[in-house]
């Protein structure tokens, strides 16, 4: 399975993954999952928001216990972060056949569209349309970078976007769904652990900052003359990073863009994007508004308006305690149970159904890299883990 | 004249103007010049290098006076640096035939191509190319942001690409050549003066900053895991101003490109330009020296590797003396002399034959924007001086 997916939306250069929502390398990918669907004798249906479902047992049974995560990537992503998910669910279901394992629950794997929404600009899309946490027309307000709208992304998929919107009466049939991903960062490493289980989400946002200066000719403008607002860029990336440290949470500007971007030219405005994590809400706060703090002061030194808009923002998901306890003895009671700073479908769903995640180890803790990594043993151990827990919840 | 040209190439949301090389806004001002050439009943030719000239007198006459700028422009630049050169060329010429004087000497306006590079990456090119300071396969080989290059741009606005190379036998035939440009500095501001004479330019270059750090998730990568290239890059921004600050030079960073430049990631690479300009070349050397020492540090600390590339570089250009004081003299021996951080076709020129330049007080200082301005009296002012240089010099 891993040989026939690897190649798919792999570029050349950087060996990294290109796997856009709604893009060619991600349509290949949902042919793959449809073909393995097929292949296993399963029921394959695409729901209205195009997510995709493999059903062993009666797709329209009650209490059914799914399996799975999402095809797409990140710019330059790894090739675990969402695919071993979901090659993963189809390896346990191999294994649970080959136990003899008989089913007393319907059973799925899912291949939730747009998760990483490196293409929108919005993750989660098919999990949060789904849960009605995102609603038909703010989805088909969203544009990809060339300005492409989803709606027109979706159709030339060939899919319908005007079907899109809430499905409780699916998520009504799920008892549980259980995600098993790549860890993104090193705590199995360092307990020495292959697998763990999910505790919580810490909460997460985006902020815009927008530095808007004045455009001048870099080499005849003298510095006091200037309004420059690369300068309060950096002094509040510099910012961000010490208040991070301080509160013990995360904060990064991965993203920036700037106006007119010319060798020569003072820019007339810089946009950076604030990626800011932490373990509880309370944290979090402390620490956005200290950044906020720095860049307001810093730009109204420098001569520069600035505004700062939040594009996102997701509260801690709290994972079901019972689900989680049942996975956690299910697999033998000792795993580690470990919170993330990275959102996941199971987080989004979460608010409607019962949801737990295994985490499989990364040795390096690197992910949205092409040298994200798994060892095969770790795999197969997540595999074994996941059989267990499907054939725990749905065979006895 | 000025009324014919402002349209031209103008952005409607910016209300700056978008005039590249070999574009259709570059193509239409070329247009203009034509026909306020032949309005003047004056010879046009167009060089080998798709430079425009108009002559008043013999064009293949010795010990030519030309007078002239550029009429293409920087991204959302202003409607003065460059044309204002060239509209003065026309409106001087107009001024002595008021006054019935007689040209002793050939007499030519022209229009440079391509001096902003703000499409190819290089300024000056037609002037270069005329002055042999680049050679036909460098100008062969340079594309613009959407890979076309510069042979298919010229052709398709119709010059041959195979004729470009030095012309020596027509700079042979000039004598002066003296540019009036807007100031891109407060100097005349400060001094009260409406218009200045150049004595040099500052010697001049453009860095690469090549931050490489290592692609990861935003949201679950611990600060101490991290090699962010966006930090070593805020920390350079910052070092840069402050050594152009201690030094009483210019450095700025107007243009960054990061990888993969998602929201959620941590950069794989973070490329910044640094443009930097000094009144002499040990001052200048002293900045630079000291912000790649600043950037090794930071990167070295952050754990990311740093390659520094010098992409361009111009030495100081000293106006020739003669000339410059000669003009002086002319326009009466009181007008301030003053030095500039800007590149010029003048610049270029000066390499190989006697150049001077005019400059126009700008109130704001600022240039390569919208809000670039010179009042209508101090324009005024900068045609009269013209007039007064040319009939000084090609009148006697």
């Amino acid at each position: 399975m891993w040989r026939d997916l690897a190649p798919i939306g792999r570029d050349a250069g950087s060996q990294g993954y290109r796997r856009y929502a709604w893009s060619g390398a991600d349509l290949e990918c949902r042919d793959w999952f449809r073909a393995q669907v097929e292949a296993r004798g399963m029921v394959y249906e695409t729901d209205r928001n195009g997510n995709q479902w493999g059903w062993a047992g009666d797709p329209g049974g009650a209490d059914a216990v799914v399996v799975g995560s999402h095809l797409d990537s990140v710019p330059d992503g790894g090739a675990f972060d969402g695919p071993l998910g979901v090659v993963s669910s189809f390896a346990a279901l191999d294994e649970l056949r080959r136990r003899g394992a008989e089913f007393t629950r319907p059973v799925a794997v899912t291949n939730f569209g747009d998760e990483e929404g490196a293409r929108f600009g919005l993750a989660c899309v098919g999990s949060r349309l789904t849960a009605g946490q995102l609603t038909r027309a703010q989805a088909h307000a969203l544009r990809d970078g060339d300005g492409v709208p989803l709606p027109r992304a979706m159709e030339t998929a060939g899919y319908d976007p005007d079907a899109i919107g809430p499905d409780p009466e699916r998520l009504g049939r799920i008892g549980a769904f259980v995600e098993l991903h790549v860890e993104q960062g090193r705590a199995l490493d360092l307990t020495g652990d292959p697998v763990g289980i999910a505790s919580s989400i810490w909460p997460h946002g985006r902020w815009r900052f927008d530095f808007h200066g004045e455009a001048n000719h870099a080499g005849t403008t003298r510095l006091a003359d200037r309004r420059d607002p690369m300068l309060s860029y950096a002094e509040t990336v510099l910012a961000a990073r010490r208040e991070a440290a301080l509160a013990g949470a995360l904060a990064t500007f991965g993203k920036v863009a700037v106006e007119p971007n010319g060798v020569n030219a003072i820019p007339s405005l810089v946009r950076g994007w604030l990626d800011s994590r932490a373990a509880d809400q309370a944290t979090l706060d402390t620490v956005v508004t200290a950044i906020e703090a720095a860049a307001h002061e810093h730009a109204e030194r420098a001569g520069v308006d600035l505004r700062v808009v939040r594009e996102s923002f997701t509260p801690v998901v709290e994972f079901a305690h019972g689900l989680r306890d049942e996975v956690g003895r299910i697999l033998g009671g000792k795993l580690p149970v470990l919170g993330t700073g990275a959102g996941h479908d199971a987080g989004i769903l979460s608010g409607s159904i019962p949801t737990a995640m295994l985490f499989v180890r990364n040795p390096t803790g690197v992910s949205h890299s092409p040298a994200e990594f798994a060892a095969e043993d770790d795999c197969v151990a997540g595999v074994l883990a996941l059989a267990d827990v499907l054939e725990g919840l749905a065979c006895t």
